[in-house]
C-alpha cells in the first residue's frame, strides 16, 4: 500500500479526493490517500501552499513532493523541503492559458475595447491590420509560453519567443540571453509575460525595458505579478509609452481596492483567472508520476532547485 | 494587349492600381488597365458595386467579371450582368475573418467584458471552463466559415459546422439540411453566422430559431445583416434567451443613430470591420484568374447563378 499525504489544504480536498482516487485506480496503484499520515511512513506528498502545512522535515522517506501548482517560487524557498519536487504541468492549465492569452492578444490586436465601450455610438470604419503584420513577443518558453506561442503562430502572428537559454519552438522565432531580450522588447507590439519568478526575473519589466518597446505597445501579464515594476508601468502608461496593460497577477492578491491599477483607463485587471489547475486533469499527472517512480522510471517535471523552477 | 476595365469605383482605384499592375506583371500578362475602355473592346471587368457603373449589357466580349467582394448578393441580381462572374476569395479577407471571429468567440468564452468594464473594481475569481467543454456552431462552411471552424477546432472548441449541402471539414462535426440546422441551434453555446445572403437564408435566425438555442447563448454575426430578424433578436435578448449579440453587419449601414441595437446592454456593434478585401492579396487573385482564362484554364470561384453565390 502506497501512503500518499494530501497536503494541499482542506478546501481543495473536496475537489481532488475523487479525481485522485480514480486516477490512482486507472494506473493500477494501491494507494492509501489521506489528509494525515505518520511522517516517516509517508511515501508521497501532494502539495499546494496552505496555512496548515509547511514543515517537510519529518517526512524522511518521501520519494516525491508533487506540487499542484505550476509556479513553485513560493515552494522552493521552503528550507525544510529537501525531497524531490515536481511542478504541475496540467493539460487543463496549459489549455486554459492558451485560451486566455490568445483571447487577450486578439482583443488588443483587433482593438475590441473601443466597440465594447462606445457610449457615443460612433461608427468608425477601422479594420485591424492582419495578424501577419503584428509582432507578439512571449517572454518565457516553458510549457505555457511555448503552447501560447504556437497557438498565436497558427493564427499567423509574427511570434518572437524569448527564454534564458536558447530553445526551439516550431513556427516561432526563438531568442535568448540579454541581447535576445532587448531584441524581443524592441520588436514586440504586444508582449506576453510567462516567465517563472526568480531573482533574475523579478522587475525584469522595469522603466528601461519599457522604454525599449515600440511606443504604445501592449503588455499582457498572466505570469507572475513581480515580473513588472508597478510604478514604472504606471509612469509608462501615463505618457503613452505603454498603450495598455492587461494584468492577471499582482504582488498582492486580491488587488487592494485602493491600487492605482483599478481606476487606470489603460489597465485591465483580471482576477488571477488566466488559468488554473483542474482537478480532473492534474490528478492524472499526479498518478502518472507516482506510477513512474514505483516502476523505476524517472518522474516528469522535476524542479531544478538551482534555477528555481 | 489585354484590356481590363476597373469598375470598382474611383475611390478604390488609388488602392488597387499599383497592386493590380504588379500582380499582372508577375503573372507575365500584358494588360491595359484603365477606368474607361470601349465596351466591345473590353476583355475583363474588375467590379465592386458603385454609383458610377451598373450596366454590363454593352460589354459583349467580356470573358469574366471579377468581383472584389466575397458576398455577391447585390451583384447577381443585376440583370444586365450575363457574363461569367467570379467571387473574390482573398487570403487577406479569410485571415482577417478568422482573427475577428476567433477573437470574439474567445471574448465571449472567457467572459472578458466583465473585466474590461468593472466600475466597482470587483475581484471575483471566475475562471472560464475549458474550450473543450464549449460548443461553437458555425452556420456556413464556405471559404470563410470553414477557415473559422478549423481555427476554433485548433483551440479545442467543440465545433459544429452547418451548411445547406453536406460538407467535410477536418476536426469539425459537419451538419447539413434542416434537421442538421436544428441540431446546430440546439447545441451551440456560441453561434457564428457566415452564410451567404439568399432568399433561403434571409431571416434564418428568427424567433423560432433563437427559441431552439440554449438559454443565454451568444450570437456573433460577421456575415450579412438580414440573416437575422432584428426585432426577434431584440425580444430574445430582452428575456435572456440570447445572452449577447455581437454584430458586424446590418440591414442599413452605418447603423442608424436611433437603432435600438446601439444602446442595448447586451449588443456589441462593430462597424463592418470583421474583414475586408485587401488590395495586395486580392490583386493576386484577379491576375491569377485572368491568366487562367488566357491560358485556357478554368477560372476559380465562379458564381453559381442559380444558387446565388
Amino acid at each position: 500500500m502506497i501512503r500518499v499525504l494530501f497536503a494541499g489544504g482542506a478546501f481543495r480536498w473536496g475537489q481532488y479526493e475523487e479525481p485522485l482516487k480514480q486516477a490512482f485506480a486507472s494506473e493500477g496503484l494501491k494507494v492509501d490517500l489521506a489528509l494525515d499520515h505518520a511522517p516517516e511512513g509517508t511515501d508521497y506528498i501532494i502539495y499546494a501552499p496552505n496555512k496548515d502545512f509547511s514543515d517537510f522535515a519529518a517526512f524522511t522517506n518521501v520519494k516525491l513532493v508533487q506540487s499542484l501548482w505550476a509556479g513553485v517560487e513560493g515552494i522552493v524557498t521552503n528550507k525544510s523541503l529537501t525531497q524531490p519536487l515536481a511542478r504541475m504541468v496540467d493539460i487543463g492549465l496549459t489549455e486554459g492559458m492558451v485560451e486566455w492569452v490568445t483571447g487577450h492578444v486578439l482583443r488588443h490586436h483587433l482593438g475590441m475595447d473601443r466597440h465594447i465601450v462606445n457610449p457615443n455610438h460612433d461608427w468608425v470604419f477601422d479594420p485591424a491590420p492582419l495578424a501577419r503584420s503584428r509582432t507578439v513577443g512571449i517572454l518565457g518558453l516553458g510549457e505555457l509560453g511555448a503552447a501560447c506561442a504556437q497557438a498565436l503562430a497558427a493564427l499567423k502572428f509574427n511570434v518572437l519567443g524569448w527564454s534564458r537559454r536558447q530553445k526551439e519552438v516550431p513556427g516561432v522565432t526563438c531568442l535568448a540571453g540579454s541581447e535576445g531580450l532587448n531584441d524581443a522588447l524592441e520588436r514586440s507590439d504586444i508582449l506576453v509575460l510567462l516567465l517563472p519568478l526568480t531573482s533574475e526575473t523579478e522587475n525584469l519589466i522595469d522603466a528601461r525595458a519599457m522604454a525599449r518597446m515600440p511606443k504604445g505597445a501592449v503588455i499582457i501579464n498572466p505570469g507572475r505579478g513581480p515580473l513588472i515594476d508597478d510604478d514604472a508601468l504606471l509612469a509608462a502608461l501615463d505618457v503613452g509609452q505603454i498603450g495598455h496593460a492587461t494584468l492577471d497577477v499582482f504582488r498582492t492578491e486580491p488587488l487592494p481596492k485602493d491600487h492605482p491599477f483599478w481606476p487606470h483607463p489603460n489597465v485591465t485587471v483580471t482576477p488571477h483567472i488566466a488559468s488554473e489547475t483542474r482537478a480532473e486533469t492534474a490528478s492524472l499527472v499526479v498518478a502518472d508520476n507516482i506510477r513512474r517512480i514505483e516502476t523505476g522510471e524517472k518522474p516528469r517535471f522535476l524542479v531544478d532547485r538551482s534555477a528555481g523552477y
